[in-house]
C-alpha cells in the first residue's frame, strides 16, 4: 500500500495533534485537508462507533461563512431547496448545483442568522463558486472561508459524552437544530448531526486555539465511555447509505439522479441558479438514479474507482462505493443504475478488477 | 507512515496503471486526483530526474477548457497579466486573482486559438471560479473540464525519447510554445514546460483510451535511455525555486509577495478583475516576499506545516517547503519573509518541529 506524501498543502487541522497520538493509520485528503479513515482497523472502528462514541476530526468540512445584506439571497442562489422557512438555529442539508442542474456540492448549510450563514461543504472547493457568484452579480457579502473546524461525536453514547463536557442543555438540541454552547468562555454551535447513523453530534470549533483543548476534555470525560478516536467510517456509511460527493455522484449529476429530489423545491426555489434546468429533470424524472447495490459472494476489494453494473453484456450502471458488512454478512454498495434497471430486486453483474459477481437492486439501504 | 486509503472520490488518472507498474511508493492528492511523489526514492528519483529521463504523471494538472466569443475576454478577467499579445501556439504563465489580489490559482494558459483555451491548472477548483464568473458576468463562453490529461517528459535526455516518439520536429519547439504532433493518428499539443529545471515537455494527452499506449510508447522508446517513471520531485523543485500552490503560498498571498510581480500587467491588464487591489500593491510593493532560504546543519524532516521563521523572538516569516540537497549539500527550503528581514544574507532561525536551526535568506535559488 502507497504512502501518503505529507506537505503543507495537504492541511492540519486543529485536531491532527490528538489524531496522531491515537495511532491514525490511514487518510485521504478532503478538501486540500487530511481526513483519518482508520485508526484500529476499518471493521474494529465500525464495530466500536456502532457500540460506544467516538470523537472526530472532520475540520475538512470547511466553512464558506456568508455575511451581509444579501446573504440569504445569495443561498438561494446556489440550491434549489426552499429556504424562506428556514429559521435561525436550523441545519439543512442543500443541494448546490450549477446553471445546468448539475450538483458542485452536498453541504450542510447552517442559519446562524438572517445575513449570516456557515456552508459546511463536501469535497470541492465550493468557496471560489459562490464568491465568484457574489462578485458577479454585485452581491453585497462577504464571502470567506473563517476559522471554523467541525469536530463530531457520534455514535450511542454521544449524548451522554456531550452532556458530561457541555452540561444536560446538549440533550434537548433536535435533529438538525444547533445551539449555542459553551465550552471554556468560548460559545461555539453544536448541532445534532454527522456524517454516520449512530447518532451524535458536531461541534463547530471557532478558533484553532480550543481545538486540542477540546479533544482533550471529550477523551478525559469519555474515559468511562470507551471513548476512542474515530472518522467517517466507510461500511457504516454505506450500509446508512450516506452517499460521498466524489465518490457516488459528481458535477455530472443532478440532486434528482441522486434520489435528493426531496430537496428541490424547483417550483419555489426562485433564484436558484439552476432551476430552469431543473425544472425540467423534475418534471421527466431522472433517467439513472442511486440505489442500494448488494454484491453476492466474498468480500469485494476496496473500491477505488467506478465498477460498471452489467446487464446481458450492455453496461446500465456503475457501483462507486462497496465494502463487506460484518452486521449483514454481505457486501454492502452505493451504484448509479439507469431506470431500465433500477427497479427492487434487479439482478445484475458488477464488474470488479477482481473480476464479475451477482448484484441485486435493494430497495432500502440496510441501516 | 499513515498510508492513503484509496477511493473513487481521490481520482485515478489514464496513465495509473502504468505508474503502480512502475512500482509507485507514494503518493499525494492534486485537484482530488492521484499524483504520485516517489518511485525508488526521493533521492534517487531526484538523481535519474537530472542524469536521464523520466516520464511523469501529472494529469493531476487538469485542464479549464474556455470556449467562445468571449473566451480571450473572459481569460484577461482572470489574470493581471497583459495577454493581449498573446498568440495561438504559446504559453504563459498566469496568476489568476480574485477581486482583493489574492491568488486562486497560478496555472499555466494554452491559448489554442483565438476563442478557445486551456488552463492547466495548479490544486484548487479553479473550474468553480472560471464557471460562476463567465455566468455571472454573463460571458458567451462554455467552461468545461475536458479528457485532457498531462503526461510529462522531464530530464536531459528528454528531447532524445521525445524525439523517438514523435519525430525530430519536437526538437524546435521553444519553451513554453507548443505544437500539434501525432501520435497513433491523433493530434497532440506538446509543449516545452514542466515541473522541473532539468528540460522537457508536457504532452497534453487528448484522450484517456491513449494514455497507456502513449506511457508504453515512450517507455519502450526510452529503453536505452534509461527511462523510468518519475514525478515531480521534492529536492529538484526546491533548488529550482519552483513555487508550489498550497505550499508556498495561498489565497491569502498576492503574486507580488510570491515574487511573480513580473507577470503582473496592472497598468494594462484591463478588465482583471483584481486590478484595483493589485494596482495598490504594486505602487507599494508587498511587505513579504518568497525567499529561497538555507538551513543550516543536518537534513532536516518534511515540512509538513509552515516553520516560523524567527528573529530576535519575534516572527518574521515562515519556510513553507524544505528538504536536503545532496547536489548543495545543505538544506534547500522556500520561505515567506518579511521585508524587514528579507535581504540576502539575513541570518534567521527557522523552528521545526525537531528545534531551532540556523538558517540564511539566500538571493537565488540554487539552480
Amino acid at each position: 500500500m502507497a504512502v501518503i506524501s505529507l506537505s503543507r498543502r495537504l492541511r492540519r487541522t486543529p485536531f491532527s495533534e490528538g489524531v496522531e497520538a491515537a495511532g491514525v493509520k490511514g487518510y485521504t485528503v478532503y478538501n486540500r485537508m487530511l481526513l483519518p479513515t482508520v485508526f484500529r482497523s476499518v471493521e474494529e472502528d465500525y464495530r466500536h462507533l456502532k457500540q460506544a462514541v467516538q470523537v472526530w476530526d472532520v475540520a475538512c468540512e470547511r466553512q464558506v461563512e456568508i455575511r451581509g445584506p444579501d446573504a440569504s439571497r445569495l443561498m438561494q442562489m446556489l440550491t434549489p431547496r426552499d429556504l424562506r422557512r428556514m429559521l435561525p438555529g436550523q441545519c439543512y442539508y442543500v443541494p448546490i448545483v450549477d446553471e445546468t442542474g448539475g450538483m458542485l456540492n452536498d453541504p450542510v448549510a447552517v442559519k446562524l442568522a438572517e445575513d449570516r450563514w456557515w456552508i459546511s461543504i463536501a469535497d470541492s472547493d465550493l468557496l471560489f463558486w459562490v464568491k465568484a457568484i457574489a462578485h458577479g452579480w454585485r452581491l453585497d457579502v462577504l464571502v470567506d472561508e473563517p476559522d471554523v473546524s467541525p469536530l463530531a461525536v457520534q455514535g450511542p453514547k454521544a449524548d451522554d459524552l456531550m452532556a458530561a463536557v457541555f452540561g444536560d442543555r446538549v440533550r434537548d438540541i433536535r435533529f438538525f437544530r444547533f445551539d449555542m454552547l459553551d465550552f471554556q468562555g468560548r460559545s461555539l454551535a453544536v448541532a445534532r448531526s454527522g456524517y454516520s447513523k449512530q447518532g451524535g453530534f458536531e461541534i463547530y470549533v471557532e478558533g484553532g486555539d480550543i481545538g486540542m483543548p477540546l479533544w482533550n476534555a471529550l477523551m478525559e470525560a469519555g474515559r468511562d465511555m470507551d471513548v476512542h478516536a474515530g472518522c467517517p467510517n466507510l461500511i457504516e456509511r454505506i450500509e446508512s447509505g450516506l452517499l460521498s460527493y466524489g465518490n457516488d455522484m459528481t458535477d455530472d449529476n443532478t440532486p434528482h439522479e441522486c434520489g435528493l429530489g426531496r430537496f428541490c423545491n424547483t417550483q419555489t426555489a426562485i433564484g436558484c441558479i439552476g432551476r430552469d434546468a431543473l425544472l425540467r429533470v423534475a418534471k421527466e424524472g431522472p433517467v439513472q438514479q442511486i440505489r442500494p447495490i448488494e454484491i453476492h459472494g466474498a468480500a469485494v476489494p476496496g473500491c477505488d474507482r467506478p465498477w460498471p453494473l452489467m446487464a446481458g453484456g450492455r453496461q446500465v450502471g456503475q457501483v462507486t462505493s462497496a465494502a463487506w458488512s460484518p452486521d449483514f454478512e454481505t457486501n454492502v454498495a452505493i451504484g448509479m443504475v439507469r431506470m431500465t434497471h433500477w427497479d427492487e430486486g434487479t439482478e445484475l453483474d458488477v464488474v470488479t478488477p477482481e473480476g464479475a459477481r451477482a448484484a441485486t437492486v435493494n430497495e432500502m439501504f440496510w441501516n
